[in-house]
């Protein structure tokens, strides 16, 4: 049984329990949530040793980072350094988007040592692991695809994007409408390939049914994904977007209905304007299912700095009711990224996720800043040190621009904090 | 004359022809808005070789990043690399807010490099070179501060930050209505030691009409500082900033009626929900001048990537109406920048204006967003360093994580616009 079946039957799972605890919720308010698909805990049966997360309605805003191998970097050695990362730093989820090497192996390598929810997008797998067995993907069958599925649902992956929404008709949408940049998902592209290849309709929509009796075995919780996501301002909030967003609807109550946890995700790129209102559509039209959003990227023109153009927008989004956020790297649009690329894509996730969660006003999260600024008033250093998101950061930085002053380098004696404590201001 | 009087006696200067040509709007259209004091040209008349900007309706989102020595670095050298990088990084305006060296030295050679507006804040000089000269900052007369700001004009400085809205009556208001994080302008709290020391008015409010006549004689644009801006999300919007914002709207008025350009500060720290308000409410209040935002900083718990949180708050208040965007460094709240912090804080204001100007429909906005997605899709890896904000960073990324294929080293062979290619989608 799911997450979600257990909680309609008002069974309070140990999951459940562990969640609550670490949001400081009650314990049947949380279940009420997923009872309703509000939320979603992502925990496969088979992923042991997992410390389990919630994502949704008055649960902390959660950050996602990628990993994965590529043809360029195909070493699992570097994607355990990455993976180290990610838990060091905090990160709430892991997806493995290994397209280079071994994927099974790496898949199973990695998920091993990830003790957070591990997702992963299984029609990667298939389009390096197929051609290697010589069926190129196009000419995989339904059939075949659901064997990957299984496959990856058995090894314990706990959260899986599925981009079922993309059908012939949201194609149409772009020929009527044609985009400045195309198709962006990659496993959109490789369905829309397959779909146009086979001239027949999205595989994964019509055997949406079998993919739910996999999801619901194993309870991985399905990321609806959009593959159709705009991948650039220009193309923000079109046609082809909306149309997938409307099939998503539907999934999301086909899902639910056969007892699978969803959530959906959401656009790469938009211009700021937007991402207010692509949040609460997405909210409305898919009855509250959690948001993950990609990005949103407001500007195209910023590589090198997509974790500060992401923060932006996800800041944004979460203020606006998403729920999950997928972190962006510097080496976004330009190469895959390494650990230290990893590691700025956390942190500027992390922040994104804290500013959603003030305005969330989510219990306990403003006391975070409270206590900080607290420590700041005081000129607590080691107070600051031990309260800030990175205090690895915040001692190099303070190590290199430090201080002769018990203040800092920039004012020194005409600290504010100084110049009138005698009046206690 | 000012350019305010001489837009109000309907005569286009050479400034404004410039600043015209380079948002590629009318002339007519750029004299109106600065008539109105709805945009304002700093352009001190004694600053040689100066190439003018605008800021305002109607304008392109400007940033301002500050530099300047303190006690701990007092050397000129550093400033001077650091100017460096602030004109090779496209920034719009620079700060000196040395307080330590020479600072008059300071001032004047940073001042003759500079040919982007120069601005400074007048108490950070009283506060060094007084005490140095026997006179405690709290012991100088109103006559003694406006000899300084005199000086500063004289040199050719463009615009300068005012605390002149921080009365008594503000005070009162942070008495009744305690902070958590005080007063953390360190202009406002000296001039605020100044009023409790002398238990009399802030002597620049007071004396607000000489300083109107130097801002005149040299066409210096007034800045009016918010001594009083919230410095944690605690404090966000509370009475004692309010208080200052009311004066502010009336030194506007003031500063109108004598002929003199004039735009406003704003907070510092706020939670992100709070941001737009802040906005709309100075714009308002200040019958729409040009607003400054100074951040605003979206969480207090994240030193050493406060120029993350500030691209945050500050794309969202551009897109809100905020005109121009004073940077933050990853340094901020922990020390002195670096030459490199200056860079990174630089870029990351750079992003945040410019998701402000796509939000603000400005002509030309999207156009560059449109360019760099069409380079993208085109796998035009030469058109998009050309195009992209910071064309250095994107060529050391490639470097590091180049790849053997057109493509990048993320997808290679599965990039979406190879996958799709033949279906031209």
């Amino acid at each position: 049984m799911t997450q979600l079946e257990h909680a309609r039957q008002g069974r309070v799972t140990a999951e459940m329990k562990a969640v609550a605890a670490s949001e400081n919720i009650g314990e049947t308010v949380l279940m009420a949530a997923v009872a309703a698909g509000l939320a979603v805990i992502p925990a496969n049966v088979k992923h042991n040793d997992l410390r389990p997360i919630g994502i949704g309605r008055g649960l902390r805003t959660k950050v996602n980072a990628n990993i994965g191998t590529s043809a360029d970097f195909p070493r699992l050695e570097d994607e355990m350094v990455k993976l180290q990362a990610v838990l060091d730093c905090g990160c709430d989820t892991v997806m493995d988007l290994s397209t280079g090497g071994d994927i099974t192996a790496i898949r199973r390598a990695l998920l091993e040592r990830s003790f957070i929810p591990f997702g992963n997008v299984p029609v990667y797998e298939m389009m390096i692991d197929a051609p290697r067995r010589g069926t190129p993907f196009v000419s995989l069958s339904a059939a075949q695809m659901l064997d990957y599925i299984r496959r990856q649902a058995a090894d314990g992956v706990d959260f899986m994007t599925i981009h079922a929404g993309l059908t012939r008709r949201a194609i149409e949408k772009l020929r009527k409408k044609p985009r400045l940049a195309g198709i962006v998902s990659r496993g959109g592209s490789m369905l829309t390939a397959w779909m146009l290849h086979n001239e027949r309709e999205n595989p994964l929509y019509d055997g949406f049914d079998e993919v739910l009796a996999v999801a619901r075995e194993f309870d991985v919780t399905l990321s609806l994904g959009d593959g159709l996501r705009p991948g650039s301002l220009a193309d923000g909030s079109d046609w082809a977007q909306l149309e997938e967003l409307l099939t998503l609807g539907e999934l999301v109550q086909r899902a639910r209905r056969a007892g699978v946890q969803v959530m959906v995700e959401g656009p790469g790129h938009l211009p700021i304007q937007q991402v207010e209102m692509n949040i609460r559509l997405q909210k409305e039209v898919c009855a509250g299912a959690p948001f993950y959003v990609l990005g949103p990227v407001v500007t195209d023109v910023a590589p090198g700095y997509d974790h500060v153009t992401a923060a932006i927008g996800s800041a944004l989004a979460g203020a606006a009711g998403a729920d999950f956020l997928c972190y962006v790297t510097p080496a976004e649009h330009l190469g895959l990224p390494g650990e230290q690329e990893v590691r700025q894509g956390i942190m500027a996730s992390r922040i994104a996720a804290h500013v959603a969660d003030v305005a969330k006003e989510l219990p306990g999260a403003l006391d975070w800043d409270r206590r900080m600024a607290e420590a700041r008033r005081n000129l607590d250093w080691a107070g600051q040190e031990a309260l800030c998101l990175d205090p690895g950061m915040f001692r190099r930085i303070r190590e290199r621009r430090g201080s002769r002053t018990d203040a800092c380098s920039m004012c020194g004696d005409f600290c504010v904090y100084k110049i009138l404590d005698k009046y206690r201001l």
